[in-house]
């Protein structure tokens, strides 16, 4: 019986308009996916709308549920995930959807949590027509950080740079403002709404002080601040300490636990060859609940993140400007000695802001980029 | 009378078909710009068409005229670039249309070669309706590389090169092929046929033993091959003193000067702090028609021409790859040394090429950027 049913043109009208529902809350609902539901009547008219506002409020599906009332009753959902078969904070999707009549049931991406799959099973198994995969591809797109981070069992990371065609981040002297134009700095802070986390290292933030909190306008969740600082040495009035959101000063085990202001925390880890163990820092945001990682300046703090094959995704913005090559490199400390070493990534989308350029791209299927 | 003159929509649409006629000419006619021409009758039907083949063939109008035969009398002209007044080795194309009894003549971009304006001056006396800048930007950009020549009096000067997303051109043990991939490879080859000159610099000539020819299934004029070999060190056997296309060999004025194979030349110039002066490179060669050159390669040679005001345009192939700062800079020893002093471009074109990505840039208006 599965194997004829496909979508009809309402519901992949109605799979794209669940896709925009969703993304609307990127970056709001970690440790749980942007998830967009569209019920639709017999007539392919919408009845109920629901998206996931994020960990503790309704599952998309029961929003829509309840938007629709009665109207639920012989009606197709169409969902953006999989709905859930595991009893959370709200209680499993699949049982609300028998619940409340509805009848069939389209999906785009598949549920890669293993507490939470088997929601098409179910369903199929009390009778409601189940469809997959419908828009997937858009649709993981739409998700790809949180599902990057279940399937790897970490937080995503992307590692954001502004620089020059020539692959330079500042000139010798260190200035730097502005390489990129005000469109390409806007995107950035966009960028960051959309992730969980922000994390810089020891030598931007001795060097630039950086606030790491949403600007130009941009509202939302902030990501929670993570800055390393191996040595201990913040200073009490770094703008990074300030309320706009919670900070994490990363120490390392030896160094002395820099006194915070409330509502920001010590976070002490191993160090190996002197260096911050980066693997071990994710390992404990994931168990935060953190799913998405955003690397912002730091050239040796990037090539630590490749090095190790824990770059997930590059976003760089390219300005039209030459520094020459005194200038200081976007990249430093990656350690390719010959081209079959580089590390390959694989281009996504690449966009004109302005009189800039950004690209954004991918590392390899295996996540370690092809080294 | 002028004032009110505009092009009707089937004068635009001739043009936008003169400028394709032309465009197919790139990298054949110097020391002379592409130009196409369309004749129209009365009733907007095209009765000729005509492109400039280069030095010594008819001009494009003389070429539509010949295609229309009578039924040029009435005709409208549709032509690129405005008909030349002087009398060169085939005569002004300004003449040749009232002889052929036009009735009205729309072109885009005025002639800016002292030489030959005063055309439509001498059409419009000669009671001719005369619609001077129609599509004129999308005229000029067909003849771009010209243009800046003739506005200059020195060939446009364009730099080359392919990178990685960090500004890279090499690993550190040299290895290179491939950074950039099939369609960015092929792309260079065509920017390569519609140039005048190719130029690479000693170190290039020495360690890469370019070619410089025409391959990829590319057909045309081969650009003539200069290679700077300052101390006059080129071997015999170097593959561009092959007979693809004639090559010329710059040394330095002190050095001995190399013995090559037929169709090949010597020419010696000046060295200034032990690098041979660039500009007088470039009025050497306008003398001898070359309006387009192309910087292949030599990270040294394109900051030379940059830190000198003599690059015209960049034309970037950017791959998806991070190579780390020990990599070979794309660019070095230009010299910037704070924001303010880097050469800030204009970005033209950005296009994706299979994975790679393809910026075309420009210098300031006044051609030296904005220092």
């Amino acid at each position: 019986m599965t194997a004829a049913l496909t979508a009809t043109p309402a519901e992949q009208e109605a799979m794209r308009r669940a896709i925009e529902l969703a993304v609307t809350q990127l970056g709001r609902t970690s440790p749980n996916p942007v998830v967009g539901c569209v019920l639709l009547d017999a007539g392919g008219a919408t009845v109920g709308e629901g998206f996931h506002r994020g960990a503790g409020h309704m599952h998309a599906e029961v929003e829509a549920l309840a938007a629709a009332g009665v109207r639920a009753r012989g009606a197709t959902a169409v969902v953006t995930l999989e709905p859930c078969a595991h009893t959370g904070r709200t209680g499993p999707c699949a049982e609300a959807l028998l619940a409340a009549g509805v009848a069939r049931v389209v999906y785009a991406v598949p549920d890669p949590n293993p507490g939470a799959a088997g929601g098409a099973q179910l369903l199929r198994e009390a009778g409601v027509e189940v469809v997959p995969e419908v828009l997937r591809e858009e649709a993981e797109r739409a998700n790809e950080l949180w599902l990057t981070a279940i399937r790897r069992e970490r937080p995503c990371v992307t590692w954001k740079f502004g620089g020059t065609l020539d692959g330079r981040s500042a000139a010798p002297d260190g200035t730097s403002r502005w390489i990129t134009g005000p469109q390409a700095r806007e995107d950035a802070h966009r960028l960051r709404a959309t992730h969980d986390a922000v994390l810089v290292g020891s030598g931007t933030l001795r060097e630039d002080d950086p606030h790491l909190g949403l600007r130009h306008g941009i509202t939302g969740r902030p990501p929670l601040r993570v800055v390393l600082d191996r040595r201990g040495g913040i200073r009490e009035d770094a703008r990074v300490l300030d309320d706009a959101a919670p900070t994490l000063v990363v120490v390392g085990e030896s160094a002395p636990r820099p006194e915070l202001p409330s509502g920001h925390e010590v976070l002490a880890l191993p160090e190996r060859e002197g260096r911050l163990d980066v693997g071990l820092l994710l390992d404990e945001l994931y168990g935060r609940g953190v799913r998405s990682v955003l690397l912002e300046g730091g050239a040796r703090l990037a090539a630590e993140f490749a090095a190790a094959g824990l770059l997930d995704r590059v976003v760089a913005y390219v300005a039209p400007v030459l520094l020459g090559a005194t200038g200081r490199a976007v990249l430093d400390g990656f350690g390719a000695h010959t081209l079959t070493e580089a590390l390959r990534l694989r281009l996504d989308t690449v966009d004109r802001l302005g009189d800039d350029v950004r690209l954004v791209l991918r590392a390899g299927a295996g996540g370690e980029g092809e080294r």
